[in-house]
């Protein structure tokens, strides 16, 4: 008898909920190097709880499902959960964070893909690209005056490494970059000076572009309300790509109704899809797309690699990369 | 007797064609400096052969008015034509051409908002955002994979200074660039290689992005045609800032019907407004703007400012500034 294989359990989704058919599992490519090393077992969230069992790694590729809180008290020997995600926040349940379990997630992967949908963002609103095509539904040829990038600032919520590739990007065109994070400080080699996230309405004022790029935490749940929204310069640009939940939608609403914000640019919601009865799909002033700011071409298979090479770092007893502190609920800067 | 004030002819447009009321004439604001030194005309097209006669200097404020080839008898003393605009093609007619008459332009108020505008075409091509918002009118939450901008390949045909801008901000934000121009040359400062516009079909289809930024001239009329599109990588994204007149719509149209072209963004088209019966109107691989990718908040100021300043040079015998070649047809690189 041999020494037992590591187990490997990977949550995948299904193409269609109703389906009940393994041939729909959604499997990540690209594993076959691990597959000779460990047992994997694929499984979906239903299949959860059996799977984990005696499984040391767990690898979320349905990487927002909430199926391993309930599938916990089996995961009997899990040391490690690798997450196909930047942000861990649907993760992060109490039994987790008070356990001995490494996660890691996809840190790296998203950066410049969500950097430059931030900077698509803020051309498309200087240049009025969603008025122009309102315009040429209607065929209507209407010269408009628009504004320059260059510089404009930008106050970007959020100093983790989506946060620092989108300041650099936005530096590079002439943009005048701030940071807000825990804590305030100066002379940051990505952000120059950095506000304290916790004093948001009394720095919201300077800027054009208020950005979100900070992960889903206590501090951050509902960070840009009422309050942040009332002191925002006129026709100021909000753009969410971190999460939902980090902005009071019906403040949001009425903020944009009331004339203070002069667009959101949203790729995240607190519920998502965006339900079809939320007032956000009608407003002109709203740019919405599907949380895919950081899904470009190939984003599966760069996830799946990074997956590889962290679970052969694993698997040779060497030490991860992207660990999360889970007390924090992200991946700490070095 | 004192000595005869020099005379500097303005022509403006009126704000509505129809209207032969004199204050409706919409003059450039700021010429207060010029008007203590010269006698300064204000006219529109009909009245601009009279008030050419005995003026030294034209300030065409309506910088697309066909009206100067009408009036050129009777600017029976002008040394000197200021076009407030980049482009002049419309004022190089023959007798003008073979007169001794100087013409500058506004060469360099330009550059950097279109430059903008090019790169605002480019992400939001790559990002996707016209589908994004014909999705949120109907409602709907479609997530799809979208294009990498950093590391995709443009080719900007033009080397005046709108093209060397735009040359230098896509390359800020990863992009690589490759000049067109009338001679192939290697190692320019902005460029690197420089290909030969007359040669476009055997280099066209090594490139992501085509931006025409060519000022238009014999040579460049009809240069992006049928040989040219069919020879563009699958999913391309023609770029049009310079002029309509350089591009065969009709063969455009084409292009994009066949699936050759990915998209074309369009700011100037050969007979402006766009007729409503143009097919480009209602394509959805078409993105249209009404000739205004320069045309940033404070752009006419910035253009009255710098005729201020080539008029005080004028006045002072001293050498105008964005001199153009008129056998070129545009300012000629130092």
């Amino acid at each position: 008898m041999t020494a037992a294989r590591p187990i490997i359990t990977v949550l995948c989704p299904r193409a269609e909920a109703e389906t009940q058919d393994p041939d729909q599992l959604q499997r990540p490519e690209g594993l076959e190097p691990i597959e000779g090393l460990a047992e994997v077992r694929y499984t979906d969230a239903a299949g959860l709880g059996s799977a984990l069992e005696g499984a040391q790694a767990l690898f979320l590729w349905d990487f927002f499902s909430p199926a391993v809180q309930q599938a916990w008290p089996q995961a009997d020997s899990l040391e490690w959960i690798h997450v196909a995600a930047a942000g861990v926040d649907t993760l992060m349940f109490e039994d987790l964070r008070r356990s001995e379990v490494t996660v890691t997630n996809a840190q790296g992967i998203f950066d410049r893909p969500i950097a430059e949908y931030v900077l698509a963002a803020i051309f498309a609103h200087a240049k009025d690209f969603a008025a122009s095509l309102r315009h040429q539904q209607n065929r209507r040829w209407v010269h408009r005056e628009t504004q320059q990038v260059q510089g404009t600032s930008a106050l970007i919520i959020g100093t983790g490494a989506i946060g620092r590739e989108t300041a650099r990007l936005l530096r590079a065109v002439g943009i005048l970059v701030t940071g807000a994070g825990r804590t305030a400080r100066e002379q940051d080699p990505d952000f120059g000076t950095v506000v304290q996230s916790a004093d948001l309405p009394s720095h919201i004022g300077g800027f054009d572009h208020i950005i979100n790029a900070a992960p889903l935490t206590a501090q951050t749940t509902g960070l840009i309300g009422e309050q942040s929204l009332a002191a925002v310069r006129p026709g100021a640009h909000l753009i969410n790509i971190g999460r939902g939940e980090s902005v009071d939608e019906a403040a949001l609403v009425q903020a944009l109704q009331d004339g203070d914000l002069g667009r959101a640019t949203l790729d995240v919601f607190a519920q998502e899809p965006l339900p079809t009865d939320s007032p956000l799909w009608t407003m002109d002033s709203v740019t919405i797309s599907a949380h895919m700011s950081g899904d470009v071409l190939g984003w599966r298979t760069a996830l799946a690699e990074q997956f590889v090479q962290n679970a052969r770092r694993w698997l040779d007893g060497a030490e991860l990369r992207n660990i999360v502190d889970t007390a924090k609920g992200y991946v700490p800067r070095h």
